[in-house]
């Protein structure tokens, strides 16, 4: 297809996408003329990620550039292929080594994954942003006096992983390995508003059943 | 306590503790003297949730301020006690109705709240601003062309639904309905985070356990 179809089918502008195309967001088409180029069905699904992330993920372009270098580095197996997209995206910031409360942390979420036997999960603790996030996040709650340990943790790991492997699945439904990690970082970029909403509707719920909407 | 104390315990600045007390989320000490007031426990208890809020929850001061006052309405039944708190937090944008896939959207919510037999949640869905976003996120992912279905978000609702009872079960534990709602509305702000870490996590291990992890 041409410029002119691509802009409709995907609804964004020719002048972003000619944007996406100085900034390597996305191929160009392939040529067809001095100043003609043609456009496939991989680009229109590569534009509509692009848009996703920038426009209603509101990932900065730099970022958006590093997410889609690893969705289409082929030399990568499947786990860290999809491992270094999402640890690409903007992540919470890392957990302050001289805080009492990191050390109070490190040692409860470690002991929450032992007593799942998220093994892997130990393995790459040193290396993944989401375990530093998970500490970080943790220790702002002890240091804040409230009490959160490796036994309320357990309770809700159970489940977490239970989405997770429904994210997978989901994930696999993708044909390539480059889809794949496509649907994965949309997941973890658009799905994660839907999955927050669902769990506040379900509070809500809960709390109606319990004591009445009134 | 005298301020000092409650500044030292606290971890807030008494330059802070004075600032909260003039915006009035925080309650003035029981005056024993011309300059020096008394504070107790409740005091210490609200000035946490206070900075959990703006300091860590970035919660502007004048939501802060709102949210408190619901917290604190003894006329409340404990239902719209809860909703109210959480329902005057920073929401995510409402959807737009001109959009086709915001319709599209609506439906597809409706018939997931019909299979999984949330009628409160349906009773209020023109209430709640929770259902709202619900509506705003699967809209986004439906006009950029990804498949999110109701039998998609069902297969998630039950999750989302034992979580649930998880977070209301934790705040049953508080004695009062004042403590409740301040214990739902950290959650709803702090442990957010935790869950958050807690599903990618469980990601990276169901990934490294299908896939391996190089």
């Amino acid at each position: 297809m041409r410029l002119a179809e691509l802009s409709e089918r995907s609804g964004v502008s020719i002048a972003t996408i000619k944007y996406y195309l100085r900034e390597g967001l996305l191929a160009p088409g392939r040529r067809i003329g001095a100043t003609t180029a043609d456009y496939d069905e991989g680009h229109l699904r590569r534009l509509r990620l692009v848009r996703a992330l920038i426009q209603d993920g509101q990932v900065p372009v730099a970022t958006t550039r590093e997410v889609l270098g690893h969705i289409d580095d082929d030399s990568l197996g499947r786990t860290i292929r999809l491992g270094a997209a999402l640890w690409a995206l903007p992540q919470p910031p890392a957990p302050d080594e001289a805080d009492p409360s990191v050390t109070a942390a490190r040692r409860e979420v470690d002991a929450m994954l032992r007593t799942v036997g998220w093994e892997s999960a130990r393995e790459l603790s040193t290396l993944s942003p989401v375990h530093r996030a998970l500490v970080s996040a943790v220790a702002t709650l002890i240091r804040l006096g409230y009490p959160v340990d490796a036994e309320l943790m357990v309770s809700y790991a159970q489940l977490m992983y239970q989405a997770a492997v429904r994210d997978l699945d989901f994930v696999e439904t993708f044909p390539s390995e480059e889809e794949k990690a496509e649907a994965a970082v949309v997941g973890a970029v658009l799905f994660k508003p839907v999955l927050e909403a669902m769990h506040r509707l379900a509070q809500e719920e809960e709390s109606a059943r319990r004591y009445g909407i009134v």
